[in-house]
C-alpha cells in the first residue's frame, strides 16, 4: 500500500463534514482503498467479479445435497444471467467473468490420495492469475462446485489446526447424520496426505480443488496489481488463507464481505484477523456476499471522496 | 400488507436457483417488501430520502460538542450536495428532499417544561406527513439537529422504561463527565414532564423535537400509502417507536437499516423487535446508515425478482 496516499486520505477524512468517527467503519474502508490504489480520493470504476467453478472426487462419499451435474448446470445459468451472482454484479455495476475448470475431470477423491497433481494445481492457480483484469480497480472472487465446502474445510483445518468438526459446516443444507460423516470424511482426507500438509501450498493441492487455487491465484495476482479485494465466504477465504498462512499480512489488500452461514466461517476470519462487513446469513457462494459489500464500499467512497470539508461548507467544526 | 402477493413471493424464493434459505436474510427481505407492495416479483424504482432538520431548546444545557448553528449550517451543506447523504442517495439512486423546521425557533428546553406545544407538534407531524411523495416506492427518513441524540434518549426512556443512563450516548462525541451530565438532565426532562409521559404522543411533544415529530409523521403517511421504510439510527428509530408503543405492530412496514454506534439504539431496536440489517459503527444521523441499507435491499430484490428457477435454468433441485 502506498504510505503517503493513506495518510493524506485519512487528512481528509479528519476534515469531512461530519463528526470525527461518525461515519464508522465506512472511514476506515476508504482509507484502506485509498491506501491500495495509491489515490487520496479514489473513485470505483471497474469491479470485477469473477467465478471459477470446479467438481470434486469427492462428491463420491455423498458429502453434498445436491448431484455433481449441478455444477455445469449453474455454469450454463451464469452464462445465461440467471444466478443471483448475475442480479448483484448489475446491481453494482460489476463485469463478471466465469470460469469452468475442467468439470468433467474432477479432482481425485482426497480420502485416497491428493485431490490435485502438482501440475494440475499450478494450471488452475495460473488460471486464476491470468483472469484478473489488468484495470480492474476491485477483485471479488467466487466459486461454484458440488462438494467444495467438504474441501474448505480440510483446507481450513490442515492450516490453522483444530478438529475436523471445527470447521465442518452444512453446506447447501445437510442434515446431523450427513454432517458428521461429512467430518469424518474431512478428518480422513487430512490423514491420507499428512505428509503434504506441512507447507500452505501442499495442503492446498491434497485437499483442495481447481476452483480454490484459482481463486487463490487470483487473489494473489491482485496483491501484486495493487487491486483491492472484497473476500466471499467459507470457501474463498479458506483458498485466500493459503496465502496468509504461508505470510502473514500477505492478504492485507483484502477486506471479508460477510460473516456466511456456512460452519467454520467465523473462525476463519477470526484466524486471519478479519472482521466481516456483512452478516446477513448468506451461504450461497458464487461472490454473492462479496458482491454485496461491493455495494458498502462504494457507499464508503463515495462518502470520503464526495462530500465537502468544514471549510468548503463553512461549517463550524466541533 | 398483502398475503397474496406474500405468499406468491415466498413460492417464487422457494424455486429460485439457490440452496433453500442460501440467501439468508436477503430472501426474508424481498418477501416482505413484496408483501408491503402487493406485487410477488417487484422492483425498486423510486426510493426517496427525507431529511427532517430542526433546532432544540436543550442545547443550553451544554449536551453536545457542536454549536446550534451546524443544524442551519448542514442543512446549506445538504442543499450544496456536500453532505455523507448527499453521496449516499446518489450512489444507491434516491432522490433526497430537505425539510427545516423553523430553525430559527428551538424547541423549548424540556428540563423546564413541554419542548412543543400541541400545536407545534401536530405542524411538525403534518410536515412529516406531506413530505413524503406519492410515488415512492421505499422511504427512508432521516434528520440533523444538534442536541437531538438528548431529546431521543428522553423520548425512548418516556416510551420503553428503564433509566436515563441506559438510553443516553455520547452524540458527536461527548467524554464520560458531560454522558453523565447529559443523563441528569434527560432525567430532570422526563421528571418535569411526567404528566404528559403517559401516552406516547405526549411524550413526543414533551421531549422530543420537530424532526423527530416529523420523522413519526412521514413512516405513518409511509404505512398509509404501503410504502416500505428503512429506519435509521438511535433518532429516527425512537421517533419511529412512538408508533409501536401506541400500537404494537405498527412498524412492520418497517426495517431496521442498521446498528448505530450511539449508546442505547441496540436496546432500541430490541424493545421494538427489529434485527439491524447492517453494523458498521455508523452514529451521523441524516438517514446514512439507512441509506447504506438501500443497497442491501436493492441486492435482494435483484435476486429475488431477477433469478431464474430451477425448470428456467434446467438446474437439478436439490
Amino acid at each position: 500500500p502506498d504510505g503517503q496516499a493513506e495518510a493524506a486520505a485519512r487528512a481528509r477524512d479528519a476534515v469531512l463534514t461530519k463528526p470525527p468517527g461518525a461515519l464508522g467503519r465506512l472511514e476506515e474502508l476508504a482509507i484502506w482503498y485509498a491506501a491500495w490504489r495509491g489515490d487520496p480520493r479514489p473513485g470505483l470504476a471497474r469491479p470485477q467479479i469473477v467465478v471459477f467453478a470446479g467438481n470434486h472426487g469427492i462428491v463420491g462419499q455423498g458429502v453434498s445435497a445436491f448431484p455433481a451435474e449441478v455444477t455445469a448446470q449453474m455454469v450454463a445459468n451464469f452464462a445465461a444471467g440467471g444466478a443471483a451472482i448475475n442480479q448483484l454484479a448489475r446491481t453494482f455495476g460489476a463485469s463478471l467473468d466465469v470460469h469452468p475448470l475442467d468439470l468433467d475431470r474432477p479432482t481425485a477423491d482426497f480420502t485416497q490420495g491428493p485431490a490435485m497433481s502438482e501440475q494440475e494445481c499450478l494450471a488452475a492457480l495460473s488460471t486464476g492469475w491470468a483472469a484478473v483484469a489488468d484495470d480492474a480497480d476491485l477483485l471479488v472472487v467466487g466459486e461454484m462446485g458440488i462438494g467444495n465446502t467438504t474441501s474448505a474445510a480440510a483446507l481450513a483445518c490442515a492450516l490453522w489446526g483444530g478438529a475436523a468438526a471445527d470447521w465442518t459446516g452444512r453446506g447447501t443444507g445437510l442434515d446431523d447424520t450427513a454432517l458428521s460423516a461429512k467430518a469424518g470424511i474431512v478428518s480422513r482426507g487430512l490423514e491420507r496426505n499428512a505428509t503434504l500438509l506441512g507447507d500452505p501450498m501442499g495442503a492446498l493441492r491434497a485437499v483442495g480443488g481447481r476452483e480454490l487455487a484459482a481463486m487463490a491465484g487470483a487473489i494473489l495476482r491482485a496483491r501484486h496489481a495493487r487491486i483491492p479485494v472484497i473476500l466471499d465466504g467459507f470457501i474463498c477465504t479458506a483458498a485466500a488463507s493459503v496465502w496468509e498462512k504461508a505470510r502473514p499480512g500477505a492478504l492485507d489488500h483484502c477486506v471479508a464481505g460477510h460473516l456466511s452461514a456456512e460452519g467454520g466461517h467465523g473462525r476463519l476470519l477470526a484466524a486471519i484477523g478479519k472482521p466481516p462487513l456483512l452478516s446477513l446469513g448468506l451461504r450461497l457462494g458464487e461472490g454473492s456476499g462479496a458482491a454485496l459489500a461491493v455495494g458498502v464500499l462504494q457507499g464508503a467512497l463515495a462518502c470520503h471522496s464526495g462530500m465537502a470539508t468544514f471549510a468548503e461548507a463553512g461549517v463550524t467544526d466541533g
